[in-house]
């Protein structure tokens, strides 16, 4: 973008692509999720199991996030899992809970998408799209989503470079759906003290490269549950518009990712310091 | 530490080494560099040029970072280049500057030592021994530093796991010297786009293995000048005791690292922004 | 596998997934592609332009490698690319043109696969099924190949551990389809001097661990022509049973890897050399 | 060096440095270890024991590999080891050791240096001087080594570049030593099953940017015994001056790395089989 060789925004010059850059749109993108907005000057978090497991369980785990000032609801109904063998989801049982759970508590909800052969079905019950990371090279999968009309959520290939994890969503874009967010959520590294590297420089670079709204997992992009709420104020302090993270009653009988899961009561103590981290970059958390 | 895998410290369970572990000091360790604390409440920052390159550029830059808050001055005298042929700093001659731009200025001094023969002569000059991110596995260095009576700032490897950084330490812990403060200063991963992946998952890990202080090198981490104020407050918000980064008044011009340092403005702005963080978290960075 | 720990198969230890596991089927598998067994003492070669540009340079391509001594030749219909706006692949009409050429001349043909709504079409028309590494982890894709019919050639994801690719291939298995060969096609390192980092050490661990045929490609594995054939001599010399590899005859005009593809004479030339490489090692390749 | 696009040498385009540069010597060089030519057609094979642990252990491991066809012997007297817990080597008494059974087998003997201050003794036992991976960014000690009359063997930093690999052998040749052989000895990567992950892409390009001679250390490469033969027959066929491999009559007791050292009779039986390769490349191993 600059010239000044001391004012690279990145080391290696690569262009960003047109749609997404900054440039075509230097004000920002405000994405709307059911009325909820990110990108503007309120952080938003969004909250919920890693899986739907069960009715019970999505609606215990809803009410205690939004108490807690979560604004979107999260659970996977379809799980892309390293083993054939892990747990794979309610399937649309799961989105059925979903929708069921938004319509109880006002909260939309955001949930994954593998396939897409799913994404009508999806569309029918969730509010916005996740394209995971382990689909982010899925390039059918991007402009399917790209054709849709629902807002979609975009995680970084736990493998993909910023460039990359641009062009990505370029797909999408390109195909006229402007309603996407991107989300950091830990790459991997020869550190494997931590499940994922989170890589917070990403933020201020891509809110340097693009327009649209960037948020950060730091859930998945630890793994570790204890590093959860000074990596969330990290994130909110490097400039991020919102984040994502795993909350469950009883993480240790969780089907999946219960060690990365936080306790109902440490979600809750998280919010009030996350707020202060808020409003002293400028911005704030509207916690209920 | 814990037995319930719901809390694990680390995803591979390694051992904390003994003398590190802060199951040996569990309210910490506070180190003193001739009359600055680190690791207590108030987080301390430490800045100045990449390398010292004139007593004038030097004396300039420390001015202007103690009024912007820096208690610390840093500066290269030896420098680890990776040509031959780049600028290897100015030896002796740069040591005898910083020691004389610390005697007027009141703010004690650091600087890199690269070679056992080296330790002596350093340690006339300097307040704190910094072993940098090249050298983290130089064992015999880490030895002599253990052996000498100073504070050393140990510089995470751009390659070393967290285990290897803490076992690194013990190095120094075991020859008796307990003075010794971690610096993440970025790793190397496959995303090129930054210098190397600023790793503020590691605050939190180490602040919770260890009783050393941790701060965090913004500026090595991103390589790109736009990257360290936010990396900086986002380092605060993880936890960090303290932040190293580099200032130069014409960037442009600098021997080494020019596309990394802040101007002057920045800091000062940067600072103010710092303190805010810092009360946010429950600490302080007291500004003159 | 075993318990001694100076006879470990590998560093983690972690267990190989049931219908994979060579526990299973010890003499190995030998996957048949219309005719041409993969996993026998012959050392097989797969080749061909990275995309069919048209019927007349598939079908110069076509002679010259089947010439050279390929059995089997590649050819993408649909491609991955990491931009929106780079070449697509001339889809069903690049599959027609693949067809035709295999009946010219006799050479089988495999083709990337890159949607679960392709594997009917693709079936139709080629004898394998490729799933390329940004599709390993798309577990809809892998269990749709696992219900076809067809020999399935999975890729390594870029940035997939051994253990990941291992329950990517049981994935296909657990679906019935047990003709599936593995293929080592560099991985994504810190290194960005070669295009990927080809990991050898893949080939003689996953011979270990598994009963399917391991195959590897030098072309994506370095990027760079000039490496293709000391790459393919030294896979064949670790125990590879087969080799992937693009040829094109103007590469720089080719529209993509021109840079890693070989000038039809390179190929010649390298073939004779990796027949002495295969016979020096107890295997064979036959030349026409 | 070439300007065609679809002939570069590297993916990054970096320049190699002027006096590691093969446009500097074309022919290559010769480095001569008290009599043994490495780099010329003859494959050479160094082997021993990761440390020296005893007279007794040495002087049976020394006669073993020279039986092989080993014509110089390694062996660690100074030890970098991770842990100051770890056994850290024997010191002069290793040294000495050494010397004394190279004088009685004849073998040449290379052993590690870690500290600009062992240069001169360790100069005075050995016949080449080993710069460890830990140690490649070393550069005080990389300049005392090019200050020495001494071979040095540089082993490949495992966090380092191939541009960063010629820059430390250029420190080397810098002070007036080209005696210096180059080590791809594995580089870190995520993937954790394999110790490191062996970069065998990097013999072919140094062999092409450098006038070095370029050899292989399988053993640390992978970490696992039985990945050392065909590693080495790899390295071979895809261009490699030498060998370097751990060797120990009982690797179950070995003070260090006993998971990745050849039992004896393995190393014979691999022995015949690198002649094999080395032949097919048109290349040879003198066995006794």
């Amino acid at each position: 973008m600059e010239t000044n060789p001391c004012n690279n925004p990145t080391n290696t010059g690569f262009t960003v692509p047109v749609r997404v850059s900054r440039e075509s749109r230097p004000d920002g993108t405000i994405v709307s999720i059911n009325g909820v907005e990110v990108g503007g000057k309120e952080v938003v978090v969004i909250s919920g199991p890693c899986a739907v497991e069960s009715s019970e369980q999505l609606f215990e785990i809803a009410r205690t996030v939004k108490k807690g000032g979560a604004r979107i609801l999260r659970g996977g109904a379809f799980k892309p899992r390293s083993s054939p063998y892990s747990f794979q989801g309610l399937g649309e049982e799961g989105l059925k809970m979903l929708r069921e759970i938004s319509r109880e508590t006002g909260l939309p909800v955001v949930t994954e998408v593998m396939d897409t052969r799913q994404i009508e079905m999806v569309s029918e019950y969730a509010d916005m799209l996740q394209i995971g990371s382990r689909n982010m090279h899925n390039y059918p999968l991007l402009k399917e989503a790209g054709m849709s009309r629902k807002p979609v959520l975009l995680k970084r290939g736990m493998m993909a470079t910023i460039e990359e994890f641009l062009l990505a969503a370029e797909y999408i874009l390109n195909q006229g759906n402007t309603q996407v967010i991107l989300c950091e959520r830990g790459i991997r590294t020869f550190e494997t003290s931590t499940r994922n590297t989170l890589d917070l420089g990403a933020v201020p670079m891509l809110k340097r490269l693009t327009h649209l709204p960037v948020i950060v997992d730091p859930s998945h992009g630890t793994g570790l549950r204890y590093m959860v709420p000074p990596m969330a104020k990290a994130a909110i302090a490097a400039g991020a518009d919102g984040l994502i993270m795993e909350v469950h009653p009883r993480p240790e009988e969780a089907l999946c990712d219960g060690q990365q899961s936080l306790y109902p009561e440490e979600f809750m103590q998280m919010m009030a310091d996350l707020k202060k981290i808020a409003i002293a970059v400028g911005r704030d958390i509207s916690l209920p």
